[in-house]
């Protein structure tokens, strides 16, 4: 089978190098960094960190030069992957494309492009230390599930969740990949805000009973916009915050968009936050908390220019 | 008649001077910044800018210097009016104090250390230059009226208010000064902390539909707070604010809480927001916008230690 990794950043590359290590999988890379294509087409690709792994898989960033693809996995910053499919659907022309991207409403965006969409959800962490080169920073689990308004079949899904879990991304293929999507959304837009807007560390935050009354806020409207879509978390995102705020887990953790604050790149927050208050407004559920935070993050977007 | 400014910074300042002008008043400062008594004692209190005023004095940061005063006026930032008042209050045995403090919740600090107290809110604004000199950057009313819990004469508040006008700063005595100064705090409630959390200017913050409906959002909790305890505003907050984000108003203004969390230093939150929100509970009316706020600004000033 043929998998095109559509953008081959940290999460990507996981994907890429991993799937890249099993003989029945040929793995390509796109992305739009040169030097990262380069670095990968002449060295191969290096994870580093939680895992070790050293492959070699074709990278370009001329969207033309793809060949046609059983699978995609798109892993771009939620907000570049409508020109990232739009660049590159024609490659999944007979293929189905799956999402790991944060926040909600990715599915929706791949499938103007594409006919067959795998909604998904992923745990695993790391950063690119240099051109080719990937930090891996925290293991954790994928789900995958057919988007119902494009479905990809469950056999399709089975064959990706397959391989993956072979190349040592341990991945599910279920019927409803919500629950785990929503959990996750959840977790990240309650926490990783408030992190930006104040600079505090993931445990400070939650050290602070005003500030972990807000974050249950946030965590609440969540809820509520989950249940309204008849979706049943498979863990409660309140757990899930209390343990990574343990010293021994994630207490020190800079969340991902305070990182983005503090470099002055643009953050997830209209798919993280903004993808939670449009569900809800479709859905009729006031989401006031998620709104504020979304504005406060915008504005701060806005100051730098 | 003998006036004490208690907390002579920017706008004590414009007080202590324009007081001093009068032949009938003698005015004391008191402040803890020695550079600053020594230079007003040395070469007298200069005020430049929106007016021009020099003025004789006397200042000391010796609360045992202090003679016993007809008057007093606390103009510290409101988080230092307890220290203030509990170390000057032997010299208002027989006189009445006026708080010209920001927020709302002032007057009840004043009154657990002193027993006529009278209540007041002031629009004039300055910044310090240098020990002894300070900027009139804008002038504006001021109006005064007994605080009924521990109430100064309707005499003393006209005598002070008379005294004030004439000395070059306008000022009102009414029977409830309560409606202008609410209006001051939901103004800066509703837009200070917005720009503080932002990094953006009044006029910018304004410009942006959903930033300027979180300042509304504010504004809507601050009203139905007023309005519980009966309190009628004089003006709509919603015209102040759209007036100051007028290029020829304030639209490039930094909000005084940006500056500063620019500069590390403690903000006016407890008494802005928390403020408002403090008489929301004790009134039994929500105020979850300003509590989300206060709880995000007081995770900044965490974040500095």
């Amino acid at each position: 089978m043929r998998v095109c990794i559509v953008g081959s950043g940290a999460v990507g590359s996981l994907f890429a190098a991993n799937l890249a290590t099993l003989d029945d999988v040929e793995v390509w890379a796109f992305d739009l960094s040169q030097a990262h294509v380069d670095a990968i087409n002449d060295r191969g690709l290096r994870l580093t960190g939680a895992g070790e792994v050293q492959a070699r898989l074709r990278a370009t960033s001329d969207p033309e030069e793809l060949p046609p693809c059983d699978f995609g996995i798109v892993a771009t910053k939620a907000m570049h992957a409508d020109a990232a499919i739009a660049a590159t659907a024609h490659a999944f022309a007979d293929g189905a494309v799956a999402s790991v991207m944060n926040g909600v409403g990715n599915e929706e965006t791949l499938a103007r492009h594409v006919g067959r969409v795998i909604r998904g959800t992923t745990f695993p962490a790391g950063k690119l230390l240099e051109p080719g080169v990937v930090q891996w920073d925290v293991k954790g689990d994928t789900t995958f599930s057919p988007f119902e308004p494009a479905p990809a079949s469950a056999e399709q899904v089975e064959l990706l969740a397959d391989a993956c879990t072979r190349g040592g991304m341990p991945t599910a293929a279920v019927a409803d990949a919500r629950p785990a999507q929503w959990r996750k959304v959840i977790f990240n837009a309650s926490t990783n805000p408030i992190g930006a807007l104040t600079g505090l560390t993931h445990g400070r935050v939650c050290e602070r009973p005003d500030l972990r009354a807000l974050v249950t806020r946030l965590v609440d409207e969540g809820k509520s916009v989950a249940g309204a879509q008849g979706i049943t978390l498979d863990a409660d995102p309140e757990q899930l915050i209390d343990h990574a705020a343990k010293p021994e887990v994630a207490y020190g953790h800079k969340a991902s968009m305070l990182q983005d604050v503090e470099a002055r790149r643009q953050t997830e927050i209209d798919f993280l936050n903004g993808g939670i208050a449009r569900f809800g407004r479709e859905l009729g559920v006031p989401t006031p908390t998620h709104d504020a935070i979304t504005a406060l993050i915008k504005g701060v977007e806005a100051s730098w220019t």
